[in-house]
């Protein structure tokens, strides 16, 4: 576990150089489609960006024997799929953001329409590329896909988040909105990088759900506490944005310390799940607790 | 053909009937997500469409020789891409509708937030119907559904469409527009129809795709038509709204007679490049006809 901690770094910027590379290649030699569209979709998408989501793809997938080569279709595409949902949530009409990642939104860059098109384009392009890459498994993982991201996933919890500003929700609900609004896509994530390597009948496939589960809800945890704790520089966007909206947080239901020890409990859970996996789920432990300890 | 055209009105009422049954039955039986962004999709997706992509898929898949069993994921799976681009296209940043379809469009119906989330929905709906049905196809029929759906189809064409209003367009760069925005999808539902019952190198595929292309052409220059003939209780919108858009159309720059022929001359290109079908051709030829004399 030491020793996975201290490579860590250096695998997080390996991983993201790799699929930010993929990235940047979906927009290379590209002549038919609208110009300006194109712009705001690269500028939507790269960036930077945490690429917790394809980084969980590549763990996920290695400990259960994928290769790298393999689990790029599956890192892009739930990548874009994040850029996308990034994109409409900062909307007017939405939560009316201006900054993200530390530049303007991509309705402040470009305009409304152009924005609400690239989101749109985004998520039909995660899709494609999908389909381009032509896994044995591609029907289980369109599904899992676009079961996170839908009305059964993201996109509910988008509305439930809407819906929730200026509310009392306890903490049950909240957890519920969280696990539709991030948590789907992060353990569709890990489920997909799971489903590179091996069948949905195999055992360790169940296992890292559960790690999947784990991690994204303490994820959105740690979410809620930097935005009371965090430094708007090393986030990138202004902190207190939840309490100035009047939204139900994690801090604000618990306290930052009863929040804090949410997190750290489910740390916990996330990493003894993995022990079907033995030495080989040693990297998905030192994921974990790097995404609850970040400060970014 | 006489035939064909006689009975063509039951059948595409059998038809709309069929895939608005499989429509309704996605919002039956639902219990997680979110209930309002539930009813916004249904709203969106049900009501009195006209389910001509539908219908292709089922017109295309037929004369090559499918059931219509299992031609329904594809139908289903065009209908709801084309329900979330009219979703998005009516939205205040976009073509800022109020009606559709003789109803209020679903950002008037319910809110702005909740179309831009129902529209997106629906359009991951679509993916994971198509997966669910798990079809041997399935990489290339998700393929074709995404390239049209895309920034190399109706999202690119949403967007050049958005930036040609009052700027002088050729004929070419209209039909460029009309071919992402509209004819692309029309053309995905017919080889979404014949990949279906054969695989791509099957050379029916490439006639259907012809004809997929001349109807989708036709329907749009009809649709111009419309706007300046056409009686707005038929069609459930008001006419004249591309004039007074200052949108470029095909009758106003070929003249209604022009734009009359041009749809004329494509009719008659789609019938002609049926022919390799033979017999099994007739009910499309019929189709194509309907299509560009319709006056709704």
């Amino acid at each position: 576990m030491i020793d996975e901690l201290a490579e860590l770094p250096l695998r997080l910027d390996a991983d993201r150089a790799r699929v930010n590379a993929e990235l940047e290649e979906l927009f290379l030699h590209r002549e038919a489609g609208a110009v300006r569209l194109e712009e705001a979709m690269r500028y939507g998408v790269l960036g930077n960006g945490k690429r917790l989501r394809p980084v969980l793809v590549y763990f996920a997938g290695r400990a259960l024997g994928a290769c790298d080569e393999d689990l790029d279709p599956a890192a892009v595409a739930v990548e874009l799929i994040h850029a996308y949902s990034l994109i409409h949530d900062d909307l007017p009409a939405m939560d009316d953001d201006d900054l993200r990642r530390g530049r303007p939104t991509v309705h402040r860059a470009f305009d409304e329409a152009t924005a609400i098109l690239a989101g749109d384009a985004l998520q039909t392009l995660a899709f494609e590329y999908l389909a381009d890459a032509g896994h044995a498994r591609l029907g289980a993982m369109v599904r899992t896909l676009a079961q996170a991201a839908g009305r059964d996933g993201m996109a509910a919890g988008q509305a439930l988040d809407l819906a929730s500003v200026g509310n009392a929700l306890d903490v049950d609900s909240l957890a519920r909105v969280h696990s539709y609004k991030t948590g789907a896509l992060i353990r569709a994530a890990v489920r997909l990088g799971a489903l590179t390597a091996v069948p949905e009948t195999d055992p360790r496939v169940i296992a890292l759900d559960e790690y999947g589960a784990a991690v994204g809800l303490a994820f959105q945890i740690q979410d809620d506490i930097l935005d009371v704790t965090g430094d708007p520089a090393t986030l990138g966007k202004a902190s207190g944005a939840d309490a100035a909206r009047d939204k139900p947080t994690y801090p604000s239901l618990l306290g930052l310390e009863g929040a804090q020890a949410k997190a750290r409990a489910l740390l916990d859970d996330a990493i003894n799940v993995l022990a079907p996996l033995g030495d080989a789920g040693a990297p998905l432990a030192a994921l974990a607790k790097h995404m609850i300890e970040r400060d970014y």
